[in-house]
This record gives C-alpha cells, sequence and structure tokens, in this order.
C-alpha cells in the first residue's frame, strides 16, 4: 500500500469510455472521515453490471470508471470514531456505500431500497467526488458499509458472495424461504444462479436446475449438487413438475415467458425475479390467481443480511466457483463473461495482480 | 318449500342456452345424506361471475344452470351426522360446495385452491348430479361448505359478502394486511372494489380510490367513506403519491397497465389481482425488483376465513350496499349489471319471490 497519507494516491484499472476496455488509472481517496476505513483490496469479483456499467448499456456511465463491487479486502486505517473493524481485519464492500439513513427503508435496515443509496461506484460520494470500485489498491468506506468476512471463509470465495450470494440470500430471507425441505427451482446458470442452487441445498431445500437447454446437466447435478435437471422444452417433464415448487429464483436477464414456471409453483409459490429486463414480461392472471402465486422480485441486500449471509456460508460450508485471474486478465475476462464463458464467478486476485504493467 | 320428502322438487330460475336468459326450471335435490344440511333460500348476490357462467362466456356452461354462490339461507332439515347447524339457523353457501379433502390444500383449509374443488353450480357432484345454485327455492349443502351467519349482520347484507366481502378478506388476512394504520389503493369499483373500500376502512387502514375518470369521485369518499381519489391520468397526483401504499386491491377485468400502480407501492408493497384477465398483462422486471414489490392475486377464500370475515363484519358493522330485488327481476339485473349499472350488489330476494309467475 505504500504510506497512508491524507489523500492517498491509489491505483485501479478503469473503464475510459464505452468501449469498456480498463487500463491503469491513478486517483486520489477521500481523507479518513472519523467513521470511515480504508482497506487494501485483496480480491474483487466480476459481476455482469460490471460490464453494463463499464460499456454504457444503461446509459448513465461516467468515466473513468473504476468497477468492481464484491471486494473483500484488509483494514489499513480507521477512523476515530470507528467501533466496528480494526486494523488487519479482513472485511467485505458490496454494491453501496452510503444512504440516507432517514427514509422509511433506511430505518428498516434495508438501505438497498433508499432512493438516494451510493453505488460503491459510477456515483458521487457525498464529498462530490466520485466513487470508484475494488478493481483498484485500496479504497475508503464508511464502516456501516463494511461486514466482517468470518473466520473458514476463504477471502476470494467470499468475494462473490457479495453480490451474488447475498441476491439470492436476501430474498429467501424476507420472503421466509430458510426452512428446510422446501422445493426450489433455480433459472438460470450463471453467477447468481449458482449461488441460488448453492445456498438452497444448504438450507436443505430439494432443487430442480431449470434450462432452456440440456447442456448444463452435468455441471448442476454433479458439480452444484441440484437434484434434478429440467428442461423448459420437455413437455412431459414440465408438465410431471407442475404445482411442486415453493419458489423459483429466476436470474435469466432477457425476455422469457413466465407460464411454464408460474405452473411449477405450488399454492402460495413465488417466483423471484433476480435479471433486469429490459423487455415487459407478461402473465395471465389467474396464473396468479389460482394458486395464489406471487411474482416479485429483490435487489441486492443489506448490509445486515450480508452479515448473516457470510456467516451462514461459513457455518453451512458453502462456498462460490470461482475462476481467480490477476487483473491484467481484466479484460479478457469481460468477453468471456459477455459470452457466459465462467464457471461461475471470476475473481481478481487484485492485491497478487501488477497494477502499473 | 312444501313437503320434504326424500328427494326434493325445488324450483331454480334456469338459463336454458347462451342467451343467459332466466326463467323456471324444476329439478330435485338429492337426498340429504348424514353430512347434509337444507336450507330454503332467503337471499342470493348477483355475481359478475354469474353472468359469464350463463352467457358461456368462459365456454364451459352445461345447461340449464340454475346460478347464484352468495347465498344466505334458513337450515329445514339436517342430516343425522351433521354436528355444526341445527334447524332455522340462518346459514350461508359461497362458491364451493365440495373438494378432495386430501390434497395439500385442503389439508391447509385452503380447499379453495383444491384441483378438485365442486362449485355451487355448473358442476358435476359426487353423486353425478349437477350442482344447481342459490336462485332456486332450496339447495341441500355438505355442513363444511356452509357457515353461520353471526346475528347482527341482516341476511341480504350478509349476501355479498359470501363471495365479494370474501375475495378481498382472504388476501387481506393472508398478506398480513389486517393491522390498522395501513395505506391500501382501491382500483376499480364495483361488487369487490367496494367492499375491498369497506373492509380496509373496517382496518383502519387510509384508503385511497383510483379510476380512469372522476365520475365516482362522490360516491367512493362521501358513500363509501374513501380517505382519497386519484384519476389515474392525474400524472401530478399519481407522482405525488408514489412509494405511499402497502397494498392495491386491483379489481379491474380487463387490460390496464400496471406500472402506474407499481410505482405507488412502498418497498415491499402488494398489487392484489382479483380480476380474471383473457389478455396477459405486463411489467418490467426492475419496477417489482427496486422495491421488492409483489404481482400477487387471490382466488375467493376459505371457508373458515368466510366465517372469520362474517364475524368481523358483524364486530365492525361492515355491511355491503345492494340493490334488493325479486326474482322476476333477474333478468334486468343481469342487463344492468353487465353495463355496471348497480351500487354496488344485486340481491334476490328469493324467499319473497314468486318462483312460479
Amino acid at each position: 500500500m505504500g504510506s497512508l497519507g491524507m489523500e492517498k494516491t491509489v491505483t485501479g484499472w478503469a473503464a475510459r469510455d464505452p468501449s469498456g476496455i480498463l487500463s491503469p488509472y491513478s486517483y486520489t481517496l477521500r481523507k479518513t472521515g472519523p467513521e470511515d476505513v480504508v482497506i487494501k483490496v485483496l480480491f474483487c469479483g466480476v459481476c455482469h453490471t460490471d460490464l453494463h456499467q463499464t460499456k454504457n448499456d444503461l446509459g448513465m456511465s461516467k468515466y473513468p470508471m473504476v468497477p468492481g463491487h464484491e471486494v473483500v479486502g484488509e483494514v489499513v486505517e480507521v477512523g476515530a470514531e470507528v467501533s466496528k473493524f480494526e486494523v488487519a481485519d479482513t472485511v467485505g464492500a458490496g454494491v453501496i456505500v452510503g444512504c440516507c439513513r432517514e427514509c422509511a427503508p433506511c430505518k428498516a435496515d434495508t438501505e438497498q431500497y433508499c432512493n438516494r443509496k451510493i453505488w460503491s461506484y459510477n456515483d458521487v460520494y457525498t464529498d462530490g467526488k466520485p466513487t470508484q470500485g475494488g478493481f483498484a489498491s485500496a479504497m475508503v468506506v464508511d464502516q456501516k458499509f463494511l461486514v466482517k468476512i468470518p473466520p473458514g471463509l476463504a477471502p476470494e470465495q467470499a468475494a462473490p458472495l457479495l453480490c451474488a450470494g447475498l441476491t439470492v440470500y436476501s430474498p429467501m430471507k424476507h420472503f421466509g424461504l430458510m426452512g428446510t425441505g422446501l422445493r426450489a427451482g433455480v433459472l438460470g446458470l450463471g453467477g447468481v444462479g449458482h449461488m441460488g442452487v448453492k445456498l438452497a441445498k444448504a438450507m436443505g431445500h430439494h432443487v430442480t436446475v431449470i434450462s432452456s437447454s440440456d447442456k448444463k446437466r452435468a455441471e448442476a447435478v454433479d458439480h452444484l449438487g441440484a437434484d434434478a435437471y429440467l428442461v423448459s422444452s420437455d413437455e412431459a417433464g414440465m408438465a410431471a413438475a407442475a404445482d411442486t415448487l415453493d419458489y423459483i429464483i429466476d436470474t435469466v436477464p432477457a425476455f422469457h415467458p413466465l407460464e411454464p414456471y408460474l405452473s411449477m409453483l405450488k399454492l402460495n409459490g413465488k417466483l423471484i425475479l433476480l435479471g433486469v429486463i429490459n423487455q415487459p414480461l407478461q402473465f395471465l392472471t389467474p396464473m396468479v390467481m389460482l394458486g395464489r402465486k406471487s411474482i416479485t422480485g429483490s435487489f441486492i441486500g443489506s448490509v445486515q443480511e450480508t452479515q448473516e449471509m457470510l456467516e451462514f456460508c461459513a457455518a453451512k460450508g458453502v462456498t462460490s466457483m470461482i475462476e481467480l485471474v490477476k487483473m491484467d486478465y481484466a479484460n479478457e475476462a469481460f468477453k468471456r463473461l459477455e459470452r457466459n464463458d465462467v464457471r461461475y464467478r471470476f475473481v481478481i486476485d487484485v492485491a497478487g495482480s501488477n497494477l502499473h504493467p
């Protein structure tokens, strides 16, 4: 890290324009405020959102942009009023680094739904400076938005839990789906979907992976531990599975019909949408009414849920399946992620990378 | 009623074909089984479904068909094993008169979701005979499917509660929306919608009626007691109401956009669809994800909930707003119902009608 002065200069890998190509970029961190924690970044997961943001797919990107919101780091400095963390702690930072602390969602510890939340990157912090993410040597984060990585959880394994894992855990917790014996469906086996299988299995659920093709059967069943695998075009298989699932984690990020999946839900079953889709999805009202089914969704999770989820994973031995790469592979990793060629999450070994190649 | 022999002959008003025109029709009731209750029909509400069924709008009508599933009657005979009711009790029968008693929904006292439920009319009973509804002098109903009309609830007022009232009460109960202080929206001021306003007010909720025009403002606010009235095309008003509602009871029976209403929901808010709509409804996934909102629906309610709802209404003084008519007005009532010209439910004074005009 070098010496930690008042305004630390750090190096991150930033996108400069909508090509999304990352290259080294130097910038200063804000000085450590009383509630701030300075972390040396150890590992950072690569989320699909990073790809969208660096390429300006959502039309709201500001450059230079250092992506990364699945950050595991080591505490190297704490502000005078920091009580939650000490130097040398292993900590995690996620998608959000600020919130208004006054609105109903903030007061209910659901700050991920605050309308004035501050994103880890591609946003503006309270001091007026751009926020920059975890593809960098260090970050300054308010203690409220950091969690402890529990002992027993490898830091590189923990990184994808901070967004992908949390995105699945939070709705399971909120919608009362943590009891044993439930029957789950998982649509889409990407970064979030694979955590869906692993978390649901760790909760003692029977997990069916539903896919448009047979290609991922062995992976789902043999590697991730799914109990069943259904191809959505298999009419007999789908019909036999009608009315059998308590919930479905739907991570498909593109238009898809909902009827086949609503049919698979039991009475009171929940279809939990986790993919941002630009095109409207459709359903017929009797499909939800006759079975009191819910079409719902969820957005990451709270800091409190993040801590709980990490402890759950540590206790149950839940890990993510990752491909660990160095920073100079980041551009290649983005290309492969774009064609879904990763099983299931790239994690960048930031501390082990030469950031000035 | 005449003498009650083993196979009682009764007169109902039946539709004979998809014209839906009702006329007197004689048929026999099954003999009173050990669990059966014979009721003399006093009053019967007229539901929109009656209109659809008599006109074969759903393509599954069988004629002759005696409609009516909001039935209040007086017990005139009980089977040997009937324990819940005695002769002279005032009782109610609703949409369902049979179920399998073995499936998960039946075992959870949610028999309205049983796949083998038997409808009050236009269905076939376990003895192979067609079921016929409450537009008739008498019915035989298994005691399991009857409820007691509590003292203090006028029988003609109680009739619409058995379907319209229950349809609103059941999801409010199931989704935990019975506490005081919640903020409700009601879309559509028909038979079900008006009960939505009344029940939500009785639970101590702040109720906003949302309508496509200003026409029903006085009715909603002055007659039904709604706290606010919003016209959906009033952009400023709708924007000001964003993020304010805990739930919306949506009774609109035709295609409508969901975005304006999803926007009105708070974090964790619920859009409860109660209208069967033939055309698919649409939504964008971020509209549910960013606020963990649910699009859900519900179908009538259980016998147990019916009894609870009647007791709630008796205790809180909730009544339906009805237009009481004789049987010879039924065809005219259907015509007026078709053009929504009723405030808010027709109830037929069956016992006070000449069924053989």
